[in-house]
């Protein structure tokens, strides 16, 4: 039988040709591509392969740049806090910036884009009050209030692009000259984009596909003083603004946005925070502009016979691929970095493109490809936490990227990756364009919804938070479990309630953030909304502080129906006499004793049950970890947080049954222990036993009657049965 | 050497006579008083003592008070969150209230009295949409949100004295009967409260001291359907209110209350709650009632020759000690419940009385005298940490309650007292009336500043609170240190600034309640004011959350003078470098290694260093314990809490010498190890040195001038030097 080829992207390189093919032929790769620090040989290009060259918009083009400073990217900066001590005051601006990133803006007028905030009473400070000097890069103030803490919101220019600075300072390149960003906004740079591209495309006719790095504007990633970051949000529009920006928006939407409508309070409208409405106008006036223009670029690639990808990271504020400008661009594909199962669907569930490619971990690099190092072990990690998402929903090809020639190196690595090439194309043989089975549709509730589905808690794209990983690891439950997962907005469920196809909503968070809602829940409409939705039969699972605001009597809006709700010290003289947790219960009936407190993740502290009807399932250190109550017609479950592990997958799993009231159907297309899960499509009568662990695993599986059956499956093992 | 006697009050009881005369010589007490359930027979009257006869105002009289059940005392109460189903709603007034206790007033009209609101718009629901139902005892909404929650306000009366009720069911007393508490606002009641007390006053001539408990109004004790205690706040004023007090509050305020500024969401008001100005307007209106009717009460016992003391507990509402009106009472005296060395303070820092009396524990009761317990360990518990504090302002006397009889089969027991009630008369012989020695003035900031001295952090009096003991300790340690402690409300602060004369600033307690402060840090004269005092070289410390309220940038708003704040999930994308701890320090000089983290008490998480000024002082578990921080010419010290042991009395002690920058006066009249004090007396030229523990304690003391000595004390040692 003929091996299946396709669907996977490799680097390659100078000098790498006959290695190259060896590779290609031993992947069944049919795409070639450059990355970071590699170009491809001409005779690469000719092999049998599709081409992907990366090609920057916005950067890698000084020579143009250098003669057009006054249109580099901006960004809104915030000074430090800086105590009156008298009754004037000096801001130093560029304090703890990192003078090669950032220079100060001296061309537009200050009292215009700028704002000098006293954060002690909040009120910004007329512009009569004080004054910019040039000299010493300060603001300062004529009539200080002694002992007010002052901020101001500055407008500069960013003079070295973050990723070609962070690859910079991170690979040590020493005098390789910085890359300049250039503002698609502004005249010059806006045709020079499309008169470069033309030229290069012209140029460049070997490539097949044109991977756009991305296009505009890159997420905010400031270093500091020290050279060392400062700030990063992968999400953060901080340094898409620009003085033809705000102009902009004020003639497109009718009002003129405040610095601090950027800036906000420092914290820069990352996604945590509940989104004003003139924040919210910005992203769809700056979504606007970006696809806008990215169309004609892309339309220019497809005049040159070439197809169009953007990589969804780097450059890629304002692209927002769930949002309502993102078909416009009229993208062949998206590809993305693949870190997890979160990772993938964000990526694989990107509509209005004709392919999603997952670029998968590790990258060829030698920080992980050094002696001594197996990268097969995080090389499997990647796939065996991806692939559970890859069967709800795959991307249509994978990738690796770096130095091919260093990967070659580890034998071990590459026959790995020949075997995911191999089982991710016979995954995808089998389930392209199959509904996969789902028990129940659970909609995750956030200020955000749709437009950022799976992208929750994420502050850096791959990094660990602390404040995050309670929440992300019920994410990346839902990632690779048989649910239908939708992403719903507190306006949507204010404006139109709760679809009834929604069998269970999933409010997750810290109190205050967009996450959990914070003021969205003083909306009567919200809780009414919500609380019909149980009465009525519907299920409510809560994660850490949902639905948490102080008012009226309560922290968690939403105590009557969790039945837990949180002390924070006002209401002590009330005595809890409910705090006793059960013996036996459905969700936590796979759990041998009392579940370790690391599987609960961050402390919530001080919960305590409403009454005697809440249904305790974990007590323990004098704290509740986890709650269910039945209310009306339907059900809730609570607990503190869910990092990721199987256990808690399961435990997840079982709740969603739980308050689904689907208990009964647990079993069907079901594995036993939490280590193995099944993936069925039962239009195709097939169904997948997945072994997620990498230890070889004793199991039982359930088919879609629920007919048990032992299975001995090897360390990762995919194994398929038929119905 | 004759034996100093005095000072001391005993209880007695029938039957009793010749041991009484034993103990009262071996105590050489003073005085004979009854308890709860003695009486005092004519026999021990008629002893060398005064004699203490409790007095009940506004109970203990049901052949009047059941003559006008409409003059029974009454309370705001809020029913249980009620949600609506459809678009009527029935809610239910005493669901979940003791049946005994309390009862609908049907005399008041509901419209004018009570209060309807929906709790998820947070409006109060208009009386035309609403009805009382008698026969049901609901109140019926015609035009409810379905999805809404509501609750109602409403007025009812106590039928059941608290105290009388608790000590009734807490020792079975089955069918005695159920006293009835009547209301001193109401005509009757006051004419009666009067007059019996004139006839009681003549028909008790070998009364002395008439000791009332208390005056009008208990605190809000409210017991639930299973006659457990549902709700105890020993500040309370929930039960103080009538329709009366609403509209004579109406006349001498100008305006009239609403039932939620009583209720407060379901929070009464406590003490916790950042106080309305309404509210306060209350505490001021029936404080003033309460002194001037009790006055009238005092001057009557005055004119019969016979003292007046009150018992600071039970019906004490609207005495206030440190409030503006207590003076006025004219009473000799207070009896307070001694638990430790806060309540002892709470009871001898009162001004405008002749003397204050400690009711030192345990109470001579069966839960404690029984046999095979030594009731003498908790004896002496409680002398060793109250005596910290009568170090600093002693009460003028001591005593006890209870049955002397019980006490009596303790012979352990009736020693160890002996010698506590020589060694207390043996401390007051030297150091009455005199100045203790102090290193520095400090400032307990709150919302209810010297109102409420001594009294921050309790809920109900004597109980150990999961959200409290973390500050209580802080406050335990000041009442036996070497320091001025005075109380500081934000009102003042924002008004007056900080006073000169204050040294150190101690801001405690969780975010946004009274004791931390919550909204006043929102008033710029509040932080400003604090700014100030730092920069100008005053001494900050922060327990818990200090200054938190989430707004402009900041959690804690003098996060620049503590050098940490919170993550409150908002600023995860600023990265955090300062985090780690440094070796040594002032503070923790007397540490040997790393500090147990139950030392710090009730965790506050996700603390950062705000830069690299910050001294990070304990640093543990992924999380900020402590730290300092120099700012302008001040200093700061944040610990995250502080429950009491003597190591973190010496840690606070440090703090204070620290950041009042007066670390070189450490070791005047000092003590090591920790469990070792020093109070001196410079005028008299004689220190003490006191060994709080009960093993024996080798140490080294050290004079005011710094010079040290060896010594070796006996478990609960007090040794005096002269210099």
């Amino acid at each position: 039988m003929k091996k299946v080829t396709g669907r996977l992207t490799l680097p390659s390189e100078a000098n790498f040709l006959e290695q190259t093919k060896e590779m290609m032929a031993r992947l069944g790769a049919d795409a070639l591509r450059d990355s970071d620090g590699t170009k491809l040989p001409e005779e690469v290009k000719d092999l049998d392969a599709q081409i992907y060259t990366t090609y920057f918009v916005a950067r890698e083009h000084n020579d143009f740049a250098r003669k057009h400073l006054s249109e580099r990217q901006q960004c809104y900066l915030m000074t430090e806090f800086v105590t009156a001590e008298g009754k004037t005051l000096s801001i130093p601006l560029l304090r703890g910036f990192f003078e090669q990133q950032i220079e100060l803006d001296l061309l537009h007028d200050p009292v215009k884009y700028w704002q000098v905030i006293d954060r002690t009473t909040g009120e910004t400070v007329l512009p009569e009050q004080w004054r910019f000097d040039e000299a010493t890069g300060t603001v300062l103030l004529r009539t200080a209030q002694p002992y007010h803490q002052y901020t101001v919101d500055f407008l500069a220019y960013i003079a070295w692009d973050p990723t070609s600075m962070y690859n910079h300072l991170t690979n040590d390149w020493g005098d390789r000259e910085h890359q300049i960003p250039f503002n698609a906004m502004a005249p010059n740079s806006s045709a020079f984009m499309e008169a470069e591209l033309e030229r290069w495309l012209r140029e460049n006719p070997k490539t097949d596909i044109v991977r756009f790095t991305t296009f505009f504007y890159h997420f905010t990633l400031i270093f500091n003083d020290l050279a060392r970051e400062k700030y990063v949000d992968w999400f953060g529009y901080s340094a898409s603004v620009s003085a033809e920006a705000m102009d902009a928006f004020e003639k497109e939407k009718g009002y003129r946005l405040m610095p601090e409508d950027i800036v906000d309070e420092g914290y820069y409208n990352n996604p945590f925070r509940v989104p004003s409405r003139a924040f919210r106008d910005y992203l769809d006036f700056l979504s606007r502009f970006v696809a806008e223009k990215a169309r004609r670029l892309v339309d220019l690639v497809h005049r040159y016979g070439k197809k169009a990808v953007m990589f969804l990271g780097d450059n890629w504020i304002g692209t927002e691929p769930y949002g309502r400008y993102f078909a416009q661009i009229g993208l062949d594909g998206v590809v993305g970095s693949v870190g997890d199962g979160v990772t993938l669907r964000l990526i694989s569930d990107i509509p209005n493109v004709a392919f999603t490619e997952g670029r998968f971990l590790p990258y060829f690099f030698p920080d992980t490809f050094y002696e001594g190092n197996d990268p097969s072990v995080e090389a499997q990690k990647n796939w065996l936490t991806a692939r559970r998402a890859i069967m709800r929903k795959p991307v249509q090809r994978i990738g690796y990227g770096g130095y091919l020639s260093l990967a070659y190196q580890f034998p071990r690595f590459t026959s790995y990756i020949e075997r995911i090439a191999d089982e991710y194309r016979d995954i995808l043989s089998r389930i392209e364009g199959q509904r996969p089975y789902t028990f129940a549709k659970v909609a995750v509730l956030n200020c955000w919804g749709e437009l950022r589905r799976w992208q929750p808690y994420i502050v850096a794209h791959g990094k660990w938070y602390k404040r995050c990983y309670s929440y992300m690891g019920m994410m990346e439950a839902l990632a690779g479990m048989d649910v239908e997962v939708v992403f719903l907005s507190f306006d949507e469920v204010a404006e139109r309630g709760v679809d009834s196809s929604v069998d269970v909503i999933i409010n997750a968070g810290d109190a205050g953030t967009a996450w959990s809602g914070g003021t969205a829940f003083g909306d009567a409409r919200v809780t009414e909304a919500l609380r019909r939705f149980v009465y009525e039969g519907g299920g409510l699972i809560g994660v850490g502080e949902p639905s948490a605001l102080p008012r009226e009597g309560r922290y968690f809006q939403l105590a009557d129906l969790f039945g837990v709700d949180r002390e924070m010290g006002f209401s002590q003289s009330t005595n809890r006499y409910f705090n006793q947790a059960q013996p036996a219960h459905f969700i936590t009936q796979d759990e041998p004793g009392p579940i370790a407190l690391e599987r609960f993740g961050e402390p919530v502290t001080n919960l305590y049950a409403t009454d005697a009807q809440t249904q305790i399932l974990s007590a323990q250190g004098g704290e509740i970890q986890m709650a269910a109550r039945e209310v009306g017609e339907g059900r809730s479950f609570y607990v503190t947080g869910l990092p990721y592990c199987p256990e808690n997958v399961r435990l997840l799993k079982r709740a969603i049954h739980y308050v689904a009231r689907r208990e009964r159907q647990l079993c069907r297309y079901y594995a036993e222990p939490a280590g193995i899960e099944v993936a069925a499509y039962p239009q195709i009568r097939q169904y997948a036993v997945l072994n997620n662990g990498t230890e070889p695993c004793e199991g039982v599986v359930y088919d879609g009657e629920g007919r048990p059956a032992k299975v001995h499956l090897a360390p990762g093992e995919i194994r398929w049965f038929e119905e």
